[in-house]
């Protein structure tokens, strides 16, 4: 087994980061809806005021092995504002690749951006899951998070590209 | 009718956003969640890079009246980053206080954020609301948003100050 080795993303990483989401998108059913680029990913982590930050899953070959390191996990996250308790961390998504699973992976991401979101000053790490994913869902919640949804039916409202143009009347 | 004007908020609002938090919190019946101050408040949204952007609503009277300008409501918001769309914002908390419900003042702050995003180039605007609260679900869809916990199954989880501590082995 490669050892892997989690690490904050470069912009180097924005391919592997392109193809990690797509993969994602498809074990959720959503490809569709995924239309982002690696150049928006490219400017919009690694500018003055980046919009994300992201840590990467690297495995590390031997020297004399085949292969180089490789991007096989990611974490995208975010710092967010709740009016209850301040700077929080949101992680938009998160993913390992299947061959790399039961690892340990994900638990390891998870806790790397709760250490910088701790070193911020957040008090407060949120996520978003589907609830058919119970694997991922027992995973949060051994880790110690809460169901919001469950314990107090909190609904994600999203307005799309045309209902926003609609609102602003363009 | 009093007029109300929407516009951004500025430092010397941190006062009266405080007062509407508190009382958006007790309206959900979660009063004992906050524990923000206005001093985190002032620091976070007007430094150099600031955590969240605020829409207030401001009640004018025509002079000699008795009562000036008063923050009668306000709209919570930040960029955040979809791994699918690319830029995006967050109304993270939305109130008008009850004596001023029924004129448009929630629309009236939710198209303005509208605004600010499309112009910062975001494509996608989400928000979270409480099942029981019919009344703002009901506004959200009316205004074009879709409800992705009903349509997708997402559900929100949560790593509190405790969790976010033990994941950081602190």
């Amino acid at each position: 087994m490669a050892s892997v080795r989690i690490r904050e993303a470069q912009e180097g990483d924005c391919g592997d980061i392109l193809r990690l989401i797509r993969e994602l998108a498809e074990y959720e059913n959503l490809s569709d809806q995924v239309q982002i680029s690696e150049e928006a990913l490219r400017t919009d982590g690694f500018g003055e005021n980046p919009f994300y930050h992201c840590m990467v899953a690297e495995s590390l070959t031997a020297p004399g092995e085949p292969q180089g390191p490789r991007v096989v996990g990611f974490g995208l996250y975010y710092l967010i504002y709740s009016t209850w308790k301040g700077r929080s961390v949101y992680l938009e998504d998160i993913y390992v690749m299947p061959e790399y699973r039961g690892q340990g992976i994900g638990s390891r991401i998870i806790k790397k951006v709760a250490e910088v979101a701790l070193d911020k000053g957040c008090c407060h790490f949120r996520l978003a899951v589907l609830d058919w994913n119970r694997r991922a869902m027992d995973l949060y919640k051994a880790l110690g998070a809460q169901d919001l949804t469950e314990m107090e039916g909190w609904h994600s409202f999203c307005f799309e590209a045309k209902a926003m143009r609609d609102l602003a009347g363009r």
